[in-house]
């Protein structure tokens, strides 16, 4: 099992009991969030902005348009911060102050550079969909020339990252564990509901498989 | 209908059709989500920080140990950037580059502040407490002056904020109407599963209400 080295920007300091440099752990809770929260500095002031990625081994990437600030600023190689959390339920203790989330949760470092090259953007851009919906990209109609072009991909090496999770009950004060007050977690997860097809579909068209049958991994 | 002031921070630059400065938007989002992205810069480097947040009026609360790094962070007054986002579906397009999300985010800027009013602490935690599961406060045993005092809480003042939104099916290029290609979205909703108990809770003590009914609002 392979691990990240903990830097001084990665070690976990609060609770580390709950901390994790380990690589599968770090790969698993990116490859089931949808989203990224990617961190950067303009000016010094930071920005925080959701945006989707996928990862192909150790490789991140991130796609946007090239109006946007955020791939901007990463492609002029600034330090960036990407952050993905999973919620998996809420914790109810006896006290208001135990009160908690389950999650998991990684956070990685490092200087992200614009990618160039087509066949690595179409790479990218084939890992976004099906980091989405696995399946998908044998569906799709693959990008054209110009709108690789027209696309702004940005990649970071995962080399500095680590991983945070909470699971289980609550953890009260001894003294507040016979209170009459119910305490435990409910389970929460992120579910589909039924696919909705566009009104203009070529007549006899059925939601495919990997729709219907669609689960984070 | 209250807005807020767009500035160079928070002006939508990409797809500004998708950007709102409405006060009640970004308010519902706030509530929403469970948690929010708290951006932050520490000697140059930005750090991006899942956290539990809760709203009173125009006033963030975030809350968390005297050992966090975030919150020591901003209690001395740095700038940051608080990003909620809330995921609603999956967008999938005929052709690969169009895929995308529907989504709810709201982002905050400004300089936080550390509380050190007991009373108002008191309030804070009540909300976070409510935030998770509202209901909940009148049951769980209030925090003690003790508590109060080992817990680091950080208010924000909401006066500079966006809401930026993504909904309904995807925008293909006309010439790709007719593919024979599903396309459509998959509508995603964070769902409650059984709430499991402690199993020391005294005998006879039901999942309450708020619970077995819990839903965003």
């Amino acid at each position: 099992m392979s691990s990240y080295e903990p830097t001084e920007r990665t070690r976990v300091r609060r609770k580390p009991g709950r901390g994790s440099y380990d690589r599968e752990l770090v790969d698993r809770v990116l490859d089931e969030a949808l989203i990224c929260h990617l961190g950067f500095v303009e000016d010094g002031q930071p920005y925080v902005i959701p945006t989707i990625h996928a990862r192909v081994g150790s490789r991140l990437y991130l796609h946007g348009s090239k109006a946007s600030r955020a791939l901007g600023a990463l492609g002029e190689g600034g330090d960036c911060c990407v952050t993905v959390t999973l919620i998996d339920g809420l914790v109810l203790a006896r006290s208001a102050l135990h009160h908690s989330l389950n999650y998991r949760s990684a956070m990685i470092f490092g200087v992200a550079g614009r990618v160039d090259d087509p066949a690595e953007k179409a790479i990218a851009l084939e890992a976004v969909v099906e980091h989405i919906a696995p399946g998908r990209s044998g569906d799709a109609r693959a990008p054209t020339r110009e709108e690789l072009d027209a696309t702004e991909v940005v990649s970071l090496e995962l080399q500095e990252a680590s991983a945070k999770l909470r699971e289980g009950g609550p953890i009260d004060n001894a003294e507040d564990i016979g209170l009459p007050v119910w305490a435990g977690q409910l389970p929460l997860s992120l579910v589909p509901g039924e696919p909705a097809a566009e009104p203009d579909l070529p007549p006899g068209l059925e939601a495919p498989g990997y729709l219907r049958s669609w689960r984070r991994p």
